[in-house]
């Protein structure tokens, strides 16, 4: 009611941003510190608010607060709404507190009819310039108020280049051609337009042009573009968007009028240099239209010295005043500069590095408002090899993003090709339906990994990620034909040795070879994550299950390892024959002898890891995969007793074969005795729904064995180094925890084993065992597993999973496009943690878990623990550490450290 | 410290068994109501726990508390413990609050010693009565106080009767006839036999026997079978058992001596009769071992009147005390009467109806008093075909417990073999690897399935419990020939035709026919079940899918339908072609098509059930299972492909055909390209982990034009009945909700269609949509969720899988069973619900929409509905109703109204 929705620019500052949108607020803040800004006012967001909130109505009142302001700004230029001498005219512009692509963005000359355009050439002397700026006016008006499709306007424009063609003989190519009578005409054309297609005329009355715009921009706030883009850059929907009403100034009443936008730093590099262009005798369109080349900022102090050392010292301040960067546009009136816009400006990630160092040099900012600067999103793309942003691409298909980077390489279609011509430093992508633990060779030799089917945790993606490498998973659009040898998308067939790119960032699959750029680890960048460890709460630690992915996790600064997993180590081909073995055992003393094999081989990849964090935990997870992971495809066993059975039967029923045949015979006969047995033992094994059946801990409670193992291979690496005088902290940790009983008979396997080693080797060491909490039971009842548990790390991927009740691999590829597409989730709660729902339970397991243990430690591992957001609401519910994969350890160190600023306010 | 561990039985009373355990408080209730019982006192449980929690030692100042009471029974019995004039012999029994096998039972004649047993031949005059006491005494002491193997005593045994056989020339076959002088060698062969075996001499000071024996009855307390016994009714560990200790009488000191035991009421069928055995001049055992043939109680009327008089008017009057049917245990020492023992008599669930009906009858109990006593775990037996409980079974193989009853009949291999001679009314069992939905018309047929693989939700399972016919399921020693049709178990091979019988309630096959008992509702069980109405607070409600079971479950007193799956409406013969068409369609269209065919189906479907249900709520669950599961199996599409292939082949490649051959060719091709598009479609729906992929309202939020067609089907089918007049209360409800958005808009889609019927024809009815709560997510958010359901119901056999990430299917068949074995997990928590976990997220759930909406309807639907702790616990928590199978409907009546006398105390 009594509620103030319009502020003159005098009223407001820059702190109202939430209220006057952005363009305002620095519209008021520039008119506060006595720039030359045109006179003007803002309809509040609140405005918006009540307009939806209403029905798509003004809310009541407004226009009794616009009528007065408009009288300010007549009062302030000596121009009148309709004036027939000195008729003022007004741009609108929306403006929300986010700065926004999507809405309608600018209505200008508004205020012209017949009779005004009239008085404004009389006024200006230039009958051309003001009708002109009139058919320019209906058409802004009748595209983005009137939603008039644009194509009406273009013949009529089209038609009128035409007509003064034919008249004058002159070809006319450009708009700027047409003469004052044309464009008379073009204006009535243009009205009847307007008149055919919204069955109104088009409105002469100012105050009614303005009352439709402000409508406009309103509605403009709901369009899809907008909608989309707020969704995609996580922006509210219900912030509304402020209008800003200003009187027109004109760059294009001569040689002496002129306008510009310009930078106070390069956007591109963030180097501290004045970068822009400007035109002059141009209205803003024409700098865009590209019918004339704008000159760069720096000719402006030749052209016009005066309004140069003008600008550049408005641009000094406007950056000293709001300590950043800005992105300023002017208009130069008949010599008179003034300031239509500044605003911070956007730029590179490498740009917002070099800008934020440079401004703390300066001493503009400190450093952590250094670190609040930078975008944590977009620094990820510096990790990985990327593809140039100007790069035309021809995109083919689209997969999954199932691990970032980009890489081009000729496509093979097995391993073995991959890993021999890997050998020769050939650039290869390996292309399989889907891989297996026998491909891992291959992978490694590969520059990328494509498949056409699995999700974001098939196995494909989930070594690829791990390894650090691009690859594009579940891409359906590909028929891959092993035997030909091609894989096949549309129409088009691409063969062995063909070359393709991939862009493991976007999911995108592209034809041919695509210019990249390497990982960018600047010397800011560097500055700036060292500036975040004096800064952050949590610590970062990284995901790592080898020693050279140790030492990457180091140099990127993690604090220790999070998560190392066992599973990887025992898919490597040298030892899945002997892990086979050990699942397949039928006694325990079978199973034993195999696990005796693998002990000094797990012993092994325990010492190397270790040592390589030495000084730094390394939490090491037992074995979490359903045993059948490690067996071999059903299929080719299949194969394999087919083709057995048909070299049996070439032998020739009944005929007499001589001894050398039977010998051969008799070993075809019990090879196939002894497939069918693994064969029947893999069925055995296999599950509904693996996800959630015989893994983790549920492994270690059926075959205790296996994890005394593990154990006592990570004990004896540590006794061997504790005697190499090397410090090491080894954690063990136990996957999938529901049920306390589970952490306590795990505990005291895990804890015999380190007993057994110290007393062996009659020395000491000091190791923690903790839980991972990955299903809610485990979260609801941390209380009852603390006090068995040294640590606590959330799987955050289960724990979703079962939150949620979706499998991540069937969501991902089947309804989970559907549900953020419809908005019935805002997101995919895979990549950004579910905040009101896993979160909520999060929240319930550290509280109860801090019930009892108020100094447990406690974590999360996983995907989530290098997404910004996600890491923010850790902070929230006062986790200590996250871990993620090393490529997003400087991501989790930024984001860490600005959710503790964020907290701290 | 100054804790009272020893409690006179005159100092105790019926209301102490949890200290005193139950059969000392019965002692000192008899004591204190003048019966005549031997004099003794009783050692606490607290005694037990201190025992326990102080590394098994007794605890302090406890034998300062037995001295005095043995006085007192000395002064009571003008007896003394080491007299050589008058000894004091007493026994030494174990009493828990609940009456438990497993523990050590009885040590009888206690205080014999080499000068005592000299005392007591003088005394009885009767040294060979002394000798046979006392060599008894040195055995049971041996065996369940020192834990000699009973083997050792055997043996020497056997020498003595050997060797009296020897001497007196008479074969010496029974102990009874060992004479004196054997027995008194016997004994000291006895203590040698002590000495080797435990290390030391037999103790010969009673108080030192005393003191081992009370530590022998705490420590039985952890044996395994007492453990095992507690696992499996249901009693916790931390109890403790109580030692009774009282002076000896016995019936073995002539003709007027005698023992026996009797049941005031028949403990087989609850007839109102004195019901036992006794047998004169012997001791308790001696009735046990069956040397004499004991007699019936009512012969004691002839021998000896005046006792039995006695006898008849202290079990009147104990059963008027205790107000139950008593089991009684006495002696008669030379014609005097003394009570041994009374407790509450175990007898069989038709005697426990008929019992309480009676006692009511009687006005010694009232309703709720009757109501209490009935063991629901128990009244399901009653409910079903049950083997006989005397049948000897020649067990076979044991698999799940898929579906309760038993059968009997032969062996068939396949649906169509079943149903044509289930026709012909002959009975047979249906055996299958797995059963798909093609299988239904066969499993109708027979009278029971028995598979060799799937878990408890297999197709098999479910479709049995619904159709209330036994089955027996993922039974693994099975192997199974469909070519040769033979059933291998073991070496054991059955072919077609041979008969098996199957335990759904327990999961045993059995080779042969077995006498069967028909299910019993007896009128006393009607009367109980009419009680518990008045009586419970919860509704119960039952699962049932078609108007027959809905028909069942109103005469077993459902008050409605909590659950109707639409699922198995989709899987009936005659509909899959139209629903496999629905679901393989490429277009909206095309699925609106086949949808259009299935409209009419589906609401005559619940125009049936709506009916049969009239005046009660009808709530129906909308489509839940992944869409894949009504698909044909892949490997029979890749049979038939070959088969097809093999057919095109067999014209001949490239040899001219002729026109009807070619005709024929090109309808086979057409067929492969057809077969080969459905297997593509059906391998693109194929899910990693079905559990968790797309199924429930996710099927609705991405084809909305499913539910839309059920919720109009419901509706049609409404507006028909409330034409017709019949009172009709419709329920849909949603499954599988995680989130808010998507109850918001399948409630939008079930509102819109209900809106459409009520305009169409011009009327109104009312209706109402519920969500089900069955993932983690969803519970949390039930606040979120409320707003958009008119009520709310827990899914828990979905909750279980999400809460503890346990797929059933997985679980029951590879890790559960290990888990209950080693008490990881106290039950399957498929069976009985887990409160600590499940219950706890449930509990969350309740609390918060009791937060937004205090008189939201909220129960559980499945199997826990049917479960009488999981019901109690849902009586805790609030709930409303719970929802169950038919059969399982009486039970849950029972149930609830035995939780609504507890919380009521």
């Amino acid at each position: 009611m009594g509620e103030k929705y319009v502020y003159l620019f005098q009223e407001g500052n820059a702190g109202m941003r939430a209220l006057l949108g952005g363009k305002g607020a620095n519209l008021a803040e520039m008119v506060n510190i006595g720039l030359n800004v045109p006179p003007g006012f803002t309809i509040t967001t609140d405005a918006c608010r009540e307009y939806y909130n209403n029905g798509r109505q003004l809310p009541e009142g407004l226009w009794d607060q616009v009528l007065p302001s408009i009288k300010v700004i007549e009062e302030d230029t000596g121009k009148r709404f309709g004036d027939l001498e000195n008729p003022l005219l007004v741009s609108v512009r929306s403006g929300a507190m986010f700065s926004m692509p999507g809405m309608m963005d600018t209505i200008l000359n508004l205020g012209l009819n017949n009779q005004t355009v009239e008085a404004l050439a009389k006024r200006t002397e230039n009958p051309r310039f003001a009708y002109d700026c009139y058919r320019r006016f209906i058409q802004m008006f009748g595209d983005v108020v009137l939603e008039i499709e644009g194509y009406h306007f273009e013949e009529e424009l089209e038609r009128a280049k035409e007509a003064q063609s034919a008249t004058t003989g002159v070809a006319v190519e450009y708009d700027s051609q047409l003469n004052t009578e044309s464009l008379k005409k073009l204006v009535e054309a243009f009205k009847k337009v307007v008149l055919k297609e919204s069955g109104t005329p088009f409105p002469d009355e100012p105050l009614e042009q303005l009352r439709q715009a402000v409508l406009a921009v309103f509605r403009s706030w709901g369009n899809h573009r907008a909608v989309v883009y707020r969704r995609a850059n996580r922006i509210p929907d219900d912030l509304g968007t402020a209008v800003n009403i200003q009187s027109m100034v004109f760059g294009n009443m001569g040689d002496d009028s002129g306008t510009g936008v310009a930078f106070t730093r390069s956007p591109s590099t963030g180097e501290k240099v004045l970068y822009g262009e400007y035109l002059m005798n141009a209205q803003g369109e024409d700098v865009v239209a590209g019918i004339r080349t704008p000159k760069s900022i720096s000719s402006l102090e030749q052209e016009n010295p005066e309004v140069y050392s003008q600008f550049t010292a408005i641009a000094k301040s406007l950056e000293n005043h709001y300590k950043n960067m800005q992105d300023i546009e002017f208009t130069i009136e008949k010599g008179r500069l003034f300031i239509l816009q500044t605003r911070n400006g956007k730029c590179t990630i490498s740009a917002q590095l070099r800008i934020a160092v440079d401004l703390c040099g300066e001493g503009l900012i400190d450093r952590e408002e250094a670190v609040r600067r930078i975008d944590a999103y977009q620094i990820g793309t510096l990790l990985h090899r990327r593809i140039d942003d100007n790069a035309v691409l021809n995109v083919v298909a689209v997969g999954l993003a199932a691990s970032p980077g980009a890489a081009s390489g000729k496509i093979v279609f097995d391993a073995d090709t991959a890993e021999a011509r890997g050998v020769n430093e050939e650039k290869v992508l390996l292309v399989r339906v889907e891989t297996t633990p026998d491909d891992i060779h291959g992978m490694l030799a590969a520059q990328g990994i494509l498949t056409s089917r699995g999700g974001m945790t098939s196995h494909a993606a989930v070594v690829a990620r791990h390894m650090g490498k691009p690859a594009v998973c579940g891409c359906e659009a590909l028929k891959i034909d092993y035997v030909a040898r091609t894989l096949t998308i549309g129409d088009a067939v691409y063969h062995e040795n063909d070359v393709l790119s991939l862009d493991g960032g976007t999911g995108r699959v592209i034809a041919g070879e695509v210019p990249m750029r390497d990982p960018e680890l600047s010397q800011e960048f560097l500055t700036v994550l060292q500036w975040t460890d004096n800064i952050r709460n949590l610590k970062v630690m990284a995901n790592a299950d080898t020693p050279p992915d140790a030492a990457a996790a180091r140099e990127f600064g993690a604090e220790g390892i999070g998560l190392c997993r066992t599973e990887h180590m025992f898919m490597d081909q040298s030892r899945l024959p002997i892990v086979q073995k050990m699942i397949l055992a039928s006694t325990l003393a079978e199973r034993q002898e195999a696990l005796d094999q693998l002990l000094p081989m797990q012993e092994g990849d325990f010492y190397g890891i270790l040592k390589a964090m030495h000084d730094l935990p390394v939490t090491i997870r037992l074995l979490d995969p359903p045993l059948h992971e490690f067996l071999p495809n059903p299929e080719g066993i299949v194969k394999e007793l087919h083709s057995l059975r048909a070299q049996a039967a070439a032998f020739g029923e009944g005929t007499p074969v001589g001894a050398a045949d039977q010998d051969k015979l008799d070993k075809i006969k019990e090879e196939i005795l002894n497939q069918e047995a693994i064969l029947q033992k893999i069925r055995a094994l296999h599950e509904a729904n693996p996800m959630l059946g015989h893994r983790g801990c549920r492994v270690g409670i059926t075959y205790p064995e296996v994890y005394a193992m593990q154990a006592r291979a990570v004990f004896l690496a540590t006794a061997r180094l504790v005697k190499e005088g090397v410090t090491v902290y080894p954690l063990v940790k136990i996957p999938l925890i529901a049920h306390y009983r589970e952490m306590q008979e795990m505990r005291k396997v895990v804890v015999a084993e380190a007993e057994k080693v110290m007393a062996e080797q009659n020395m000491t060491f000091s190791y923690q065992v903790g839980a991972m909490l990955e299903v809610p039971r485990a979260a609801v009842t941390a209380d009852e597993i603390a006090p068995y548990a040294d640590f606590f790390s959330f799987g955050t991927n289960d724990m979703t999973q079962t939150v949620f009740g979706f499998s991540r691999d069937d969501a991902e590829g089947k309804f989970l496009p559907v549900y953020t597409e419809n908005k019935i989730l805002p997101e995919n709660p895979f990549a950004v943690l579910d905040q009101g729902g896993v979160g909520k339970i999060m929240k319930i397991a550290v509280d109860l878990t801090r019930g009892v243990k108020p100094d447990m430690k406690i974590g999360i591992c996983g995907e989530h623990g290098g997404d910004p957001a996600s890491i923010e609401f850790t902070e929230t519910i006062g986790l200590d550490y996250v871990s993620c994969s090393p490529f997003r350890v400087p991501i989790a160190r930024l984001a860490a450290a600005q959710s503790a600023l964020k907290i701290k306010g």
